[in-house]
């Protein structure tokens, strides 16, 4: 191996969020678009939504279509051929994402069985594409009280769903008996289309029961009109509609596995949906490292760890991953531990992430910096700034969740 | 495969238990004793103590010797020929203890450098092997402090270790000339020898200034008779020493992956020094389930995971870790985590550990038990008693941690 294992992070985390962007999702999922007769209607919501409407419009050439484009303030590029484009709330809901919804919905009105509607959605589009069942002011109060009250994603868009004219597969609805082509950028693990920006193509899985369960469970404060939307039933099926999900936090995973092949390592590929505590991870991690001493081995997984914050310190679930395998590693031989958020944004940081290595635990030492003051004050930013462990890459342009690896190589003596 | 998941898993623990009992440790171990020319001393110390020195006694069959054993109230089992048997105190030293270990001293007193002493050493070997330096209320006010204050094994080994007259080393040092052959079954994570039974046998690796920082840190309360034998420092070489590492939890996860393997399943090996918390080590394992199903796999790991008690409920770690992940296999087909503790004992309860499989979670939500609710409340044993899910072994006679596996099949519709 003529590279560092420094060097071989970057090419493993670099090839990763390539293979994860959404232009590529959508180059590859427009490749078994159905043969069209009819019109083609685009709409791309998320905060990915702007690079997938510039893949789809690139993939689709001298095609006719208009498309409409709903994202986050300041991320838009440019102008995108054939699309109206709308910046919008995230994560609260704002009365531009309404007035960029009631325009989506003005174009699927209407439309005939050969036409087509293609709809590209990545994360954040539950915010971001919104026609509501009530007030905005009343909106945006249950969607404060959720939040607060420590709702799961889950638990929220079960509730979202039945104050929305768009959301839990009413959009597609609305686009009957037009075809819909759904193109999904997953950020949620396990990939449950229905949860992913509230399913606005895809059948509710949730049921009336289960909103009311919410409501009781964190005593939610609800208007009398809002009981009433809660007891309607969503969409149980969509049969007009084709989904293709691309770009799940599987993607990044396989290729990780990949990268760390052609660079010469045996691979163990353990999940791609890791959800415990992020300190408990990075102690796992390091412990399969410390077994696997002499192996030239990259153990992969990926998916969303959890960070419970206790101190007023600067960091990340990624940051706080890798830092927490520092010790453990700190034994061994050529091995390193680095975990990103693949949007290249890990907690309210400039970094996507961490790296560590065997000898990360004696330098912070040697600068009288205690790993364990450092984790109990969720201040993992601070410390691995005093060791060159922060991995910068920039905002990417996807987001599918968490990779985090272990590399190890033999000792080359 | 014509047998159960359970049955595998059965089979997997019997062969790991079997392979890590005293006796094979010890017999093994004996079989590269150096020629002998002169008296052979035995000294067997620790929970396992019994076992070994029976181990011994047949291996040695018609030498002369002389023996001594020290274990705990309960565990001796009849008489072995030229053997003393003493049973003691454990976890806190008592008269017995001392009145024990001065024979053993005696025995070992005035021996020629042709002599043998073989020492076999397990686990409770700090508390049932002592001769302090201090009175012994001083020596047991000093234990009860180090345990209520949370210091962690290597913080009360560093302490007692200086005010021994056996510990750290030293007992070999009176043994000299004479050569010692130390037999060594481990209880503590990563084998650090120096920590067994306060390494009787070992060169101490803690020194003066690591004792002095423990009694700051947790603000122990010393006589000045204890400060001054704090600042005495404990052998840093002990050459007349030949020491076996036998039967630790690396034996318990090599037998479970030739087991897992004869049974036909693929392995991966983890570790053998998983330490996080045991329900995070359960969310983790059903995590790596779900992502490798349809294969036939068996995932292997060893270690010590830890639980912090919140409730009042009956458990232990590894009903814990197994309960923990029943709810991320619930969706999978043929899948099941087991984990148990070696000695046969998983915290104050009757099981050795947990079985939990795809249905345990549907199973105990169709009794009304919440498994989450269960966990709060550190009742994993109520949960598992439920559902045919705890594992019951009965004392085993080994005590080298614990073994927690995931076997996934291929469905076989």
């Amino acid at each position: 191996m003529n590279t560092t294992m420094r060097q071989d992070a970057q090419m493993i985390i670099d090839h990763a969020i390539a293979s994860a962007l959404p232009d590529q999702a959508v180059t590859k999922a427009l490749h078994s678009l159905p043969p069209i007769t009819g019109n083609i209607i685009i709409v791309a919501l998320g905060k990915a939504a702007w690079q997938m409407s510039k893949a789809a419009s690139d993939a689709l050439k001298d095609r006719q279509y208009h498309g409409i484009c709903i994202t986050k303030y300041g991320h838009i590029q440019g102008e995108i051929k054939g699309f109206d484009l709308f910046e919008a709330g995230h994560p609260l809901v704002d009365e531009n994402s309404i007035t960029a919804t009631k325009q989506a919905e003005l174009l699927v009105s209407d439309l005939k069985e050969k036409d087509l509607v293609i709809v590209l959605i990545s994360g954040g589009g539950s915010a971001l594409f919104e026609d509501p069942l009530i007030p905005l002011p009343d909106l945006q109060d249950i969607n404060r009280q959720l939040l607060a009250c420590g709702a799961d994603i889950t638990e929220i868009n079960t509730i979202r769903k039945r104050l929305s004219a768009v959301k839990g597969g009413r959009f597609a609805k609305q686009c009957a008996p037009a075809h819909v082509f759904a193109v999904i950028l997953s950020d949620i693990l396990n990939d449950p289309l229905d949860m992913i920006a509230s399913g606005p193509c895809y059948p509710d899985s949730s049921t009336c029961l289960d909103a009311l369960a919410v409501v009781e469970k964190y005593h939610l404060q609800i208007s009398d009109t809002i009981m009433d939307l809660l007891h309607k039933e969503t969409p149980k099926q969509c049969s007009n509609v084709e989904t293709h999900v691309s770009g799940s936090v599987r993607q990044l995973c396989s290729s990780a596995v990949e990268t760390a092949q052609s660079l010469g390592y045996q691979t163990m590929y353990l999940t791609s949906s890791l959800s415990i505590e992020a300190r408990h991870a990075g102690s796992f991690l390091a412990s399969i490292a410390s077994d696997h001493q002499n192996e030239n081995l990259a153990v992969i997984c990926g998916g969303e760890t959890v960070v419970h914050l206790k101190g007023n310190g600067k960091g990340g679930r990624n940051q706080e991953l890798a830092l927490s395998g520092a010790a453990g590693i700190a034994g061994c031989t050529s091995t390193c531990i680095f975990s990103i958020g693949s949007d290249g944004t890990d907690g309210p940081t400039d970094a996507a992430g961490g790296y560590v290595d065997q000898d990360t635990a004696s330098i912070l030492q040697k600068k009288g910096i205690r790993i364990s003051e450092i984790l109990e004050n969720n201040d993992a930013y601070t410390a691995l700034s005093q060791c060159d462990g922060l991995i910068i890459t920039g905002p990417t342009g996807t987001n599918v969740n968490d990779l985090s690896v272990v590399l190890i190589r033999k000792d080359t003596v």
